[in-house]
């Protein structure tokens, strides 16, 4: 047996035909100078000599109590997995995006191996994109980078091609799952990996954040349902809105070192000014600070870096403030907080706390127990790293690498940011019924970036 | 409230990622002379200024018991219902195929009016297509054709234009629900609309089945669960085939009107040669004569044509035979068998007692019955009526309206047969892992068409 592990497991058990689970990344290129659609054409056929590699050859072969078996396919159909699409013209970015939000809402099929590769064509400007969607259960974010740059060369003239399903590793060694949602719901805390080390750890995360918030008055420490209600902490329905922009990285760099933090506090002051006035112009009033879900990977040295190693900080964001620096500064101090609860707690523990903290959330999704209780969080933001050098598809130039992530429970927004070759990337995606009007909060971005450089005095050309 | 009736609930409630229940058709086209994308991108312009009328304007509010109740979206965004998609070069019927089995195979927003409208550009041989997407809770095949209709004319030279969303009907006064499975089954049969009549009618459907099989000795007679293993009697998946042909009308009627039968008894006797030879072919020895669901209407003088007003007999068909006329002599007998049992009965009964047929195989599959007992019915044929002439889109010429239909449990195939403008066009629906070669199956058709219409003296021409 090839047991996927719990928390891979546990993205194909919470899933559903409102609640996918699958991420993917939007890749655009240029076409070299010369070329149209024959050699797209010639590019993807090419692609299809390649059979997947593994895991992206590997089917769900049957459910084992709450984990899952996977087997090779062995009657793989690479002509279902990798598809040709053409934008109708004029080929613009909001065609482009509605295409995409449509493509990321359909489930991807149980019976074959979880993922889809999309080359559009038809894109303005001489560009072409590759769309690729994997299921959660598969790879998180930092595997996906890695597969993107190995599909990749840094050399322009260097025209050899592997498609991204087939840059994947072998299997590692039949292990068994480290911690299983079946263990945790039946046999409590005793049977954890850790045993009573992860038990003791867990109680000093939650000693910890008792104290922090009690005996400290430390109010940047986000408590398990102490996030505000707000129209966007809703059902997120079956149909998504995707939208995109992108910033240079130098400049996100300077206002987080001009301030004593770093890009991740940056990103995330953004998103929280641009939803904080999203609702002031929606007539949205908060009942304090927005609460974000930020996963963090507890990657350890000895891990290779496969399959998911992640978990989800809840990290406060700010109060109301006039200048965009008081936010950053709040926001600075709620991360440190959040990071410092969960130091020195074995990766056992802090998984078991997020998984916790993510079943609540499922529970009040699954129970609408959403009339009754706050939110567990208001949405995810997350900060993923990519290639530090530019890099090329068969002479073609990557012009932009988006990332197009997944919506947890009762959570209509999800901004990511990927930063590739200089410069950082957001996609950010939502329910299209909570958020119809998404491209408005991608322009409050922009200005909240703009608003953050000009008081940093940090140029944005 | 406006509650739909049982039969659309039903198809709600038992709808599933891998049990889709909406129903589709494919309309192809001739680009009028001189026009080009610029013209189609123009019309679908001109379409989107048209809101939606009932029911097409109706969402799911809430699920009332077993039952939906509906209401108008006050939020409806046109462009989330209303996509445009170009093939890619050459725009080949393969790649229409490809495309439309991933449209087909996606579910329908729950939030949302359940349609989906699709403009396909790029098909060769100046060629465009209109794929319409409607929840089956919304609509049968009789409704739908009845909407192609009224969306198109009879004139190439009336450039109106109605988009097929617009052509539906006022709501009508508030009525209760005919016939609900909570009843049926929470109650049983004393609850049932007709009451004691109903039970009567029931006990003499069983009846004159069990007399015809064991006292009258009629083979043709096919009881529930005794329809033979196939490879194809199987959990479908969530992904879809199809395929497409088309036959002259009027041979399809010589070949039967020359052995006294109808269009209905060819169609049927084609599909069951063609299945039979697959099985051949594939090595899969059958025990017993294939058992098909062939919807029939149960539409009275008094009822309008609206919703679903159908329900599915089982009809077994033909024993091995060397010559086609035999197949179609027996076929021919099952099919007034099948309807003789039922003759007299109210509606209401057969509803019931086809119901009941329908939930048992719908718990064979949700309960993994399937290794277990035999399936209830193999394939589905149906056969629906639609425009007797001509019919032109602002002056484009209609070339072929497909029909793309629906799977029940444990049935990875449908064939439904469109009659328009005088010919028969085939849509073949599959799972696509357990029939992935769904175009032999369709070369398969076309023999058997051929053949019959060589025994039978009939041209093809």
């Amino acid at each position: 047996m090839t047991l996927l592990s719990t928390i891979d497991s546990g993205f194909l058990l919470t899933e559903s035909h409102h609640s996918p689970k699958h991420i993917g990344s939007l890749m655009v290129y240029r076409l070299p100078k010369g070329k149209g659609p024959a050699w797209l054409r010639k590019m993807l056929d090419d692609m299809r000599q390649h059979p997947p590699s593994y895991p992206l050859d590997q089917r769900i072969k049957r459910q084992v109590g709450l984990l899952f078996d996977m087997e090779t396919d062995d009657r793989f159909e690479i002509d279902y997995h990798v598809r040709h699409t053409v934008l109708p013209r004029p080929g613009n970015d909001r065609q482009l995006n509605d295409v995409l939000a449509r493509m990321h809402a359909n489930l991807l099929d149980r019976d074959r191996p979880l993922w889809e590769f999309h080359l559009i064509e038809g894109l303005s400007d001489r560009r072409f994109a590759l769309y690729f969607k994997v299921h959660h259960a598969m790879a998180d974010g930092i595997t996906f980078g890695r597969w993107i740059d190995r599909s990749t060369v840094t050399d322009p003239k260097d025209l050899s091609l592997r498609p991204i399903w087939a840059v994947t590793e072998e299997p590692e060694d039949a292990e068994q799952p480290d911690l299983s949602y079946a263990q945790i719901i039946q046999d409590g805390v005793k049977a954890l990996g850790g045993g009573i080390r992860t038990a003791i750890d867990v109680s000093l995360i939650t000693a910890k954040m008792v104290q922090r918030r009690f005996f400290d008055k430390d109010d940047h420490v986000a408590l398990p349902l102490s996030a505000p209600r707000t129209p966007i902490n809703v059902h997120t329905g079956a149909a998504r809105a995707v939208s995109f922009t992108a910033y240079r990285l130098e400049a996100l760099r300077a206002i987080g070192k001009s301030q004593g933090g770093t890009i991740n506090d940056v990103v995330m002051t953004m998103c929280d000014m641009a939803v904080s006035r999203y609702f002031d112009e929606h007539g949205t009033r908060l009942k304090g600070p927005l609460v974000a879900y930020m996963p963090v990977s507890i990657r350890t040295a000895e891990s290779d870096g496969r399959g998911n190693l992640v978990t989800l900080l809840q990290v406060k964001l700010a109060s109301r403030h006039e200048d965009p620096l008081d936010s950053l500064a709040e926001v600075r101090e709620s991360i440190d907080s959040a990071r410092e609860v969960f130091s020195g707690a074995s990766s056992t523990a802090v998984q078991y706390y997020s998984l916790m903290v993510a079943l609540l959330s499922l529970f009040e999704e699954l129970l609408n127990l959403d009339r009754l209780l706050p939110p567990v969080n208001n949405m995810v933001i997350s900060n993923v790293p990519g290639s530090r050098v530019q890099r090329y598809l068969r002479g073609a130039e990557s012009i932009g690498v988006y990332p197009v992530s997944t919506l947890p429970p009762l959570t209509a927004l999800n901004v990511t940011a990927c930063s590739f070759a200089g410069t950082m990337y957001f996609g950010l995606i939502a329910g299209r019924t909570a958020i119809p009007d998404l491209d408005t909060l991608t322009e409050y971005l922009d200005d909240a970036f703009f608003a953050l450089a000009e008081a940093t005095g940090v140029s944005t050309d």
